[in-house]
């Protein structure tokens, strides 16, 4: 049993990381911090969590991070990046499901990020946690950086046609769609029922942040430049994020086999059968990501159609699966769910 | 562990059930049966499925329950009714998820489901399986009507105050609204989305099929007739079912604190503090009730509002528990979840 | 062609009100002021105006609403009570979709409204804008109090029962439930998509500003007290409310024809045939308020069902209703639309 | 003042025809036409329409559409191609919103509707009723085939970049986004409420019928072949259509300035300001097409947002816009409305 501390618990990354850690068999909830409501209940705020979840929130001073194995970050941007050194010092191990280790490059960062990051150090040394990619540096990493939801979709997405060769990395087409959650819980207008119920739109067209996580990510499969164009859209519903990916091929390849090959032993990819139109509703509170893969009229042209749960596989569950290689649990631990649908 | 069969796995209440049952420590699915889709694989009708539920629908013929210690019924009404005798004689425990052995006055259920019923000994044999009234009658229970949903939740909001006696009978009002997979996965013009998405309205005015059994148990706990008026209303939301009932109270009584002394040692009952608005998503995917109750401007009238999630504490949760209990389960086992919210 | 003045234009019910001055034959659109906003074109703000709507706001200095013949108030609580003695004493007719002026007794409205009140002498004189009960002051009225939704939709339903006088006054219950437009255009955590769709629940149960309006509306039909019990709810749907109403009869009256009667000659008040449920999409965008009025069984309890949208007759399609009336314009020009639906 | 017929009004492009029709100043209702529900007021089958459209449903015998000056199928595929050439030799005009008359090889219409052409002379008379591309031969028509939605709202987007030349005609991808009403008012289990809501999936990536018609317009702006991949997804709202459109750029145009050049005096093709995102809300109910466009980062790449109401400026309205053009009306009358947002 390891005690897990988790910073910054009142958005919608929070509550789900609580929702799946509340039932792990090998994690024990030591503590969850919040400035702003210390001493609430956590489940005054989450009722959702009532019987589940027992603690209060508690301020950093309360919560002696430094006594946990490890430490969730669901923090805004910028945040981790000024508390993960003393924690990492301390023998904790580090997993941030914000965006503060996942570049690199440090100065694009700080131009998609606007602001300067505090440990560059820390960059260097982390590890991307998209296990199907980085496994085995995911087993020994101090400080893990949880990959994006879109990220994580279109990653897997493109994984194997990128890793094969199959295609021309001149112009992908990454089209993505997803749930209101992917905003957050904070207070806005944009976000509102009313403006976003019964209505779609696309969003960030002339750059979203995800982009260069996205491309550092193809890059490195591809071990040379891409070109990428990456588009997000805002669909009425809570959860789910749907990628439509489109690639040229460059060689004629059994685009199914293909995929099948490369996922068989993970147990949180799954690849439909042929002609297949994932749902995002069939992976609904669930790690899995499901992929189908077509070559409309047998052309040249590849569609790959590839559903998370931004929450789950885009966020918390995906954390929890790091979680799980980096202490040596089995992977499925606390994850091993039926989606809930409808 | 115990082998259990479903008979019509195909609609709602059935894949909810093959969810909860896939992942039950102490359940083995044996059989699953669809006449129309005998051969198919589960998982291809319900890709939520895929990977955790490896069976495909058989015939009845081929479905060898009477080797099953359970056979849950998750088919129209009229259907176990014509089967349940053969399996009982066999030894085999039947849990119903519809309606037929619900209703004890045989012309009663004949005239508000229209058909004759095939069953009358089994009915007057069966245990109503609300465990917050009827625990111990279930666990010997041959025969378990399980509840509708709408009386699950009107009749847990109304048990504290009339089996104590606070309320005038002659006058209660159950004003329930419901999600739309209440309806069945029945292809229909009036559940489709671009009919119910968007809008709200009430149905069944005039008289539902709810209204006797709902009547049937607050009778139960009054030992006296009562006054019901329910009105039930269909809501866009997928799941979840929000019962707002009405009553005067004949004495000056803590509502609060007779519903805590209640339902204190209910698995499955959560009493909200004073001043609480359950939402249905706060219990969705799981088998908890939730209820807040309130006199309104310290008045006479007792408003309480009472929320499950119509597939599970209304449906196939509800049945599972039912299970346990029978079979001498912890009756939180394979039940003990966090709701999925957002 | 009067000249009409918007306060307040950038909310629900201020980009309702343009929408339908935008195109109304005989009222030309002045200004529309916004503080915050002054200088911005208002299609900047609302894109569906784009190319039907050129003004931009401007401040209330640069507004000259003393020039209009009527000033719509479309402002938060407690605005219009400040500046409409200015617009009454230059001849100026207002019309407030706020509750300024709705409540007579001045400290009841302090109190639910939690303010002290700039304009005792103004409510005195205002009249409130339910046409169906005062068309004839509202000819005349120079402050107009334009109803709220709630109290539209929950008036129209008891008015023909409590008007002649078949109902037990001493219990009224009204089940009501909106659309999230209604908590209006600002940034709250509770009102976002995240958090209000695929869900229901309860609000306000301990008290609703809505209930002393709607109270003050059925004493004023009676003649005489009534205990009203309110509940709003809050559904996942952009616009509508759906009332349900609960009354007992003192005599036996042919319900149906009490309302076919009252609501005969009323441009707006859609009368059902018996066994009807309205939906309320069935009055989307449109100023019509449908109602159906049910006695389930044959029993004492009369049921009524009245489903308004929020927007338009409970808000600004009643506000140029009112100001139809009051410049003899015929009562449904601008009005005269179809419902859109699906 | 111009007699119209409806033949098939009980499906949603029926409806929102009936809707359009009912308030057209030039437009006279003469019949509406449905075999099943022949002899049932209009209004009890659509309630949005009590008190507007006072008709009912009449056989085609008792229709007397010969007398028309108009007849407009808003039926299935396959039947106006049956019935067309007895109205257009009795000097009626038609409009088919269905897809007969829209593809002008016989072949491949037959390969991807399944069934024999009837009329193949009016295929090769008939005129494709998109008012941007054909308007001086809409005038004159006697058959108009109306455009399909997802094709209106590609075809709008891709125009101006292909008449000038601008794109690589060989690898262009439009993916596009459907509201639920674009599957009809079918009865069928995939366009249930508790099945499409709240998720979001792609669907006909091997092949949808909407290909070839968007081929052939595409085919005809270029004067050469064009190599498109079209994807449409099914995204829970009730109606709007979102495309997003890809194509890389063969020389360096001001983009912008192409499409506000083109669509200048189009009067509802209205083009955003740079770096805009068009939301399917701010044309709903309205027969306006608002478009985007972007070059993300400055490279070659364009990306089009186009966002139309599927059933107005996809369906309906579009059909009356071509009434309007055919009958030498102002192109707007009856269609100058302001959409309906939130």
């Amino acid at each position: 049993m390891i005690k897990v501390g988790v910073v910054g618990g009142t958005g919608y990354t929070g509550v789900e990381l609580l929702r799946l850690l509340a039932r792990h068999p090998g994690a024990q909830l030591h503590a969850i911090t919040s400035r702003g409501d210390a001493g609430m209940p956590v489940s005054d705020m989450f009722p959702s969590l009532r019987g589940r979840v027992d603690l209060r929130f508690v301020t950093p001073a309360e919560a002696a991070l430094d006594q946990c194995d490890v430490v969730f970050f669901a923090t805004p941007n910028g945040i981790a990046m000024q508390q993960a050194s003393d924690l990492v010092n301390a023998g904790v191990r580090v997993i941030d499901l914000a965006a503060d280790f996942r570049i690199r490059d440090i100065a694009e960062w700080e131009k998609w990020y606007g602001m300067q990051h505090a440990a560059p150090a820390l960059v260097a040394e982390a590890v991307y946690g998209l296990p199907e990619r980085h496994r085995e540096q995911i087993r020994s990493a101090r400080v893990l950086a949880n990959p994006g939801c879109y990220p994580t979709a279109v990653q897997l997405g493109f994984l194997p046609l990128i890793e094969s060769g199959a295609v021309d990395l001149s112009y992908l087409v990454a089209d993505a769609k997803s749930g209101v959650s992917g905003a957050g819980r904070k207070a806005e207008v944009h976000t509102l029922f009313a403006e976003a119920a019964d209505s779609f739109k696309a969003y960030g067209v002339p750059g979203h942040r995800h982009l260069p996580e996205i491309r550092q990510g193809l890059v490195g499969m591809a071990g040379a430049p891409v070109g990428l164009t990456f588009v997000p859209h805002l669909t009425p519903m809570i959860r789910g994020i749907h990628a439509t990916l489109y690639a040229k091929l460059t060689k004629d390849v059994d685009v199914q086999a293909l995929f099948e090959n490369r996922y068989r032993s993970e147990p949180f990819v799954d690849v439909l059968p042929p002609g297949s139109h994932p749902e995002t509703r069939s992976v609904r509170a669930s790690n899995i990501c499901r992929i189908a893969v077509h070559r409309p009229q047998g052309g040249d042209v590849v569609v790959v159609l590839s559903v998370i749960d931004n929450l789950v596989k885009g966020a918390a569950g995906q954390a929890v699966q790091n979680m799980n290689i980096m202490f040596e649990f089995d992977e499925m631990l606390g994850l091993d769910v039926v989606p809930v649908s409808p």
